[in-house]
């Protein structure tokens, strides 16, 4: 039993932008030579967000407008006396900043449909996550 | 240390349908032998969710009420010119594919009043979930 | 590779209330004496919830502000004739009951800006979370 890990770069060109990151950490299992175990990935932001879903850009154009419609962009946040971003912060919570997969015969046990994506909620920034494997 | 894996089915009955498979998981678990670890409970669908709280007829209505006006049914979404059900993959993002559970003495660490929960967002269809489990 | 687990107690005060409880997270990580692998948080209880982000007042009670809209306290919930807290485990599924973070080098890998946060969403009341540290 090990652990592995690599921390991977993105770089986002709008403010709100979805990017399939699936082969990066397929990538990253690949050379972790963990065959059976768990991956999790993990955003080191509070305005990212990450999901498993179907990667299709119309679908992603709806669950932006789905964002926009539960947490709009300008609210009277209090937290926007601070810094004002309050919508990125509060959809990134609403989402979730990880994701966890198990790993089997040593690659992602994604479905069929499924891809790894990974959410920028307050681009255009560069952005870091974790990919940490554990297992054998 | 070791792992141990699972994959389940089970078959939906309607277009929405929360499921509880916490006995279906519990056994998983006791077939592992793994005595102290991790539980992840992952669908391998985009049209599906897991999640972790009561298991109780009436909440469960009140819970498909608030997806219903969170995520309408039909919303001039773009993705149902490819395929009909972008409700059901907007809900399954806010709701997240997988669940993780702390396992102690050989058990499943539920809260008194938790069950695990499967949603159906686009059936009645067959599906499938791996269990994961890792620990010693 | 070994497993450490400690269950940990907190009282909120109010009836929704956002608690920081990453320097309790940290300190049983660093009691585990595992340097490296994966860390587990999670409540055992369906009206709380836990999340990663930023551990700012205002943005606290943005959130208050949008799980109320979201998730409205009375709405005719059909859980209210039994328990009448309905919102409450609805916030709560919406939000998760666990989260899931990376260990490196003895430490939680979090963001410059990231805490965890437990949410109270129908206090006041003793509250219990598990942490499962999985890792070598």
């Amino acid at each position: 039993m090990k652990t592995y890990t690599e921390v991977s770069n993105l770089r986002s060109q709008k403010r709100i932008e979805i990017i399939n990151i699936s082969s990066q950490v397929r990538q990253v299992v690949n050379r972790s030579n963990i065959r059976d175990g768990v991956v999790l990935v993990y955003s080191l932001h509070t305005t990212t967000a990450l999901y498993i879903n179907q990667s299709e850009r119309n679908l992603e154009t709806d669950l932006e407008e789905v964002l926009g419609k539960l947490v709009p962009q300008q609210n009277n946040y209090k937290h926007n006396a601070i810094d004002n971003n309050a919508d990125a912060h509060l959809r990134a919570i609403l989402l979730g900043n990880y994701v966890a997969l198990p790993i089997t015969n040593g690659d992602l046990d994604l479905g069929v449909w499924q891809a790894i994506l990974f959410v920028e909620l307050d681009g255009p920034r560069r952005r870091a996550f974790i990919t940490k494997v554990i297992g054998e």
